[in-house]
């Protein structure tokens, strides 16, 4: 990786339990197609990342306590046993029901004025807690969900000890996920863990900056109603008609104490580089003007040209930029969302992380 | 048709554009299948009453007004024009997008505090209506819909008129369909059209039965806060793992004015005849002490021993039983629900109709 000039010194935490997700593709509009959230993601990132010189270290072992702290006990409850209750319940997989997918779902068009209650059976649970039908659940996913909440956390500790920034190869990613609720491939919310980690480390002010292509919705619900952590989001418009579809605008901005600090950014298909880093410097401003003594980047890099996933354009010297101007706020936990082109997905994520270090070593140099 | 020792004089209200529907399957666990909420139901309905002497009438034509008493016009829109905007979303048929199925869905899990508002792209729109994967739209859908919503209007209307029975021959079945939604092979909820065209001519007191298989959550949402429309139904018990999953429990009374006019029976899976004619017995006496000037009768025949999709082990003669205690109540607007044995269906049909009208008989004798 001589192109950066430098050797890459950001830790990166990795367990190889984040590789025991298999969902075996998703369903779009009734139709089970491969998918993109593919185990060998991680490996490219892990390669390109171990080629620039990151160290590699493990995460720190699971502390249910630590996911509960943004999480519905409910929610983690459910996917450390909807696998095993789905092998029970005996769906035949010779019909192709070999992962948990739901097929009912709690709107308020069902429900009208009735409480939510939970369902006794599993295949209508599931619509309970999973939002979509393309974020399946097969034999290992727990243990690799486990994996990466495990690995945010780490990235988080260390950098709450000190360390400028640290990078946590999460896989499944995290984003889409709610409180209580899961959908969008991500089944925790990996950044969301890492955010509540750096306060309950002592970090008064903690930013969230996601540059993942699609808007994070399932962390600014979390941080929704809270002034101390700022959540800021740059991504396609959902009102172009891209996923989730029904948040990620620019009117949402945080409610009760955290009013004001929330700010989305949506942009419209085939943006480019320009006007991509002009919106990450608006995020950046927001998040010196509100002040934060840390910063968790959701890194997703599906904004990438050659993405399957999403029409934004972007260039991998664009993600370099971006990371630069993220590591000028000060110390940085990044957290692995999307990207999905396996050919050019290592090195837009060392791109950005290259970035990340050179505007982290520029500010110290005054 | 011999067996019944007479002719079934109740008029069928039927339209042709009930068996345009064709919705092509359902996707139950992220798997297509074949369904069972097919044309055919409709046809070997429409031969077995006509074998039994029962005259056919058309209904009147479609009024949108009766719709938008007991349909958010959101609904009704987005049903009138789905298909359109599906073609026009251009969803390749050639991969099995041949049908309108959602992928993602509003519930509380996804939206957290923020306000549901309405995507732009009907691929994630439809999520928004539509709270399963069962309940597919192609071409010929909503002339079918609005047929089967015609038919049950007529159905009341000459009940109002003075007829003491009426069947409409509804395709697609109707009582899983809320204000606001739709779900479980219902789109409109032709009983609630139907209850609510006999509220508009004059009837005070309407009761909805649904002696269905299923709980029919729709209709229930829909005049869970009224007291001028009660309903009552005996289904096969949602804890037990059937669907709705979310409603038709006990405990749902009602609510606000509502209160005390709503009353669930379910019952569990191989209940059969006696168990299943105590609880339409008991629905019976409520309304009774209710008091209604006129009866909508949900008739699925999904309690059916040979039926599919329900377990509840009903025979022919239980549903000439129930349809001997509901005659007896006063006049009856009867709508067709489920019922998916094909070779079975029509005498099912014609078993409840045929102890309706003996029932009616022997109430006017005396």
């Amino acid at each position: 990786m001589t192109m950066h000039g430098s050797r890459l010194g950001i830790p990166v935490v990795w367990h190889e339990d984040c590789l025991r997700h298999q969902p075996g593709g998703e369903v779009w509009l009734g139709v089970r197609e491969d998918g993109t959230e593919v185990p060998e993601r991680a490996r490219v990132i892990l390669a390109a990342l171990t080629a620039a010189g990151a160290p590699v270290v493990p995460p720190r072992p699971h502390d249910p306590a630590a996911l509960l702290a943004v999480h519905d006990p409910a929610l983690v409850g459910h996917l450390a046993t909807v696998w095993a209750d789905w092998e029970a319940g005996g769906y035949p997989a010779d019909y192709g029901r070999d992962r948990v997918v739901p097929y009912v779902f709690p709107t308020a068009a069902m429900l009208a004025s009735l409480p939510l209650r939970t369902p006794a059976a599993i295949h209508g649970r599931v619509g309970m807690f999973c939002y979509d039908t393309m974020t399946l659940v097969g034999p290992g996913s727990w243990e690799a969900i486990r994996a990466a909440a495990d690995c945010a956390r780490t990235a988080a500790e260390l950098v709450a000890s000190g360390q400028p920034a640290a990078y946590a190869l999460c896989r499944p990613p995290g984003h889409h996920a709610g409180r209580s609720g899961y959908g969008g491939s991500c089944y925790l919310n990996n950044a969301a863990i890492a955010a509540q980690a750096l306060r309950a480390a002592g970090i008064d002010r903690v930013a969230v900056l996601d540059i993942d292509a699609h808007h994070g919705n399932g962390t600014q619900s979390i941080f929704y109603g809270r002034p101390d952590v700022f959540y800021g989001s740059v991504h396609v418009d959902p009102g172009a008609g891209w996923f989730p579809h029904y948040l990620g605008f620019a009117g949402e901005r945080g409610d009760g104490q955290g009013l004001g600090a929330n700010q989305n950014i949506p942009l419209a298909p085939g943006s480019g580089d320009e006007r991509w880093l002009d919106a990450v410097g608006q995020l950046c401003a927001q998040v010196r003007t509100a002040g934060a003594d840390a910063v968790v980047l959701s890194l997703g890099v599906d904004a990438a040209a050659a993405d399957p996933e999403s029409p934004l354009e972007v260039t991998a010297d664009g993600y370099r930029a971006a990371g630069a101007l993220i590591g000028e706020l000060g110390p940085v936990a990044v957290i692995q969302e999307g990207g999905y082109d396996l050919t050019s997905l290592g090195d837009y994520v060392a791109a950005a992380l290259f970035g990340l270090q050179a505007g982290q070593a520029a500010a110290a140099a005054g």
